[in-house]
């Protein structure tokens, strides 16, 4: 077994639905399986974990799938390390981390990824894919025991990549500027994931899907651009 | 002796210099003094702490007032125990609330502060007057010990506060949506400061001043307007 990873910028493209430009996606990825656990941790909004882990379901269903939320298990993390497919949703990246630390399942969630459980991450659940969550854009609403992540991936993601807007007078900084700041302390690379792309992740093979290319930053270099289908190699 | 601060959202609005519209401001706020100490630690870009505090002097001589760097002091604890005034800057919150624990500086930049040593702060550097740093815009490029911060304001701030854009199409939460995320958690009341707005603290006076309303967070409320010229009372 290997990993099996999407890492998506966003659940929702702007005017469609909850999951809905990635179904034909899930579809094959989860094809296997009937039952995926949903970390429901993120609270986008500050949304109950029922209340979300049912959006989650209603996308779900549409594929025929099953949705269960982890927090409804006495034992989280043999319910990980039974899960036929697990889906982290978006929200605070840092309520996240917290709740992934406070619950103790960090470690069986790293393992059992690492070991071929198919998986769904969608922004602050594709924050975490990466080594560290130091290049979420969420703001700090409560302080994690730690900023380090899953580790799935040899580099950082930033979702929901935005490019500076021409013409802008805001004066707060650009995502690029936060980023380049980010490599001023780490040499971390960071994909700027724009929405509606997503990393395919089979074992150690990463490529870029979706229709728009992802920006790249690497300590050293100037950003660059990779076009969709590119295989990301550092 | 009591506080005597000025809480700015941003050093600089668009299509002016580095603090260029606060000058007339800061010629009143500092006319008893010659000299403010600059805590350069935010790092805008990464800049370095000479050339940042390069930037800041080059502003203050237009009003006849030296600058000298925090870190050049060889003992920064006396030096800020002796500053006629003090000057942060803004840059990343992370990283300026790190330094100020890695340095030791905090609980004496407090005590002055609360014993009415002039105060400007801008962006990241009034970020670090309220209770905690938790409602700062910044990426968390580094680790700080704490949230926790100065505790002048009994309040947070939101700097650079943005309003939602009309027909924006990018999915990433609004400004208005984090902080309500914010309060899911916590109950301190949170300021959003637009860009060309500050805070003049007398003691415990807090008066709203430049020329826009700023929008009030309270954890029990719908968000809601003041006017330019209100005191800011909860």
């Amino acid at each position: 077994m290997s990993k099996n990873l999407l890492v998506a910028s966003t659940s929702t493209v702007y005017g469609s639905g909850y999951l809905e430009y990635l179904l034909p996606t899930l579809k094959d990825h989860f094809y296997q399986i009937k039952e995926v656990i949903f970390i429901p941790y993120a609270r986008p909004g500050g949304v109950s974990y029922d209340d979300y882990t049912a959006i989650a379901q209603k996308a779900f269903q549409k594929i025929n799938l099953t949705v269960v939320g982890l927090h409804t298990f006495s034992d989280p993390i043999q319910a990980l390390e039974n899960a036929q497919g697990i889906f982290t949703g978006g929200g605070n990246t840092f309520e996240l981390v917290n709740q992934l630390y406070k619950t103790n399942v960090l470690p069986t969630l790293r393992q059992v990824l690492f070991n071929g459980t198919p998986y769904l991450g969608t922004s602050a659940g594709s924050n975490i894919c990466g080594l560290t969550m130091q290049t979420s854009n969420d703001m700090p609403i409560v302080y994690p025991s730690s900023f380090k992540t899953l580790g799935l991936l040899p580099f950082n993601i930033n979702p929901h990549y935005l490019d500076p807007i021409q013409g802008d007078t805001h004066m707060g900084e650009t995502r690029e500027t936060r980023i380049k700041e980010f490599h001023v302390y780490n040499h971390i690379p960071v994909i700027g994931l724009r929405e509606g792309s997503w990393l395919e992740v089979k074992d150690e093979k990463i490529e870029l899907k979706g229709e728009l290319e992802a920006r790249i930053f690497e300590s050293t270099k100037e950003p660059y651009e990779v076009a969709s289908g590119s295989i990301l190699n550092f």
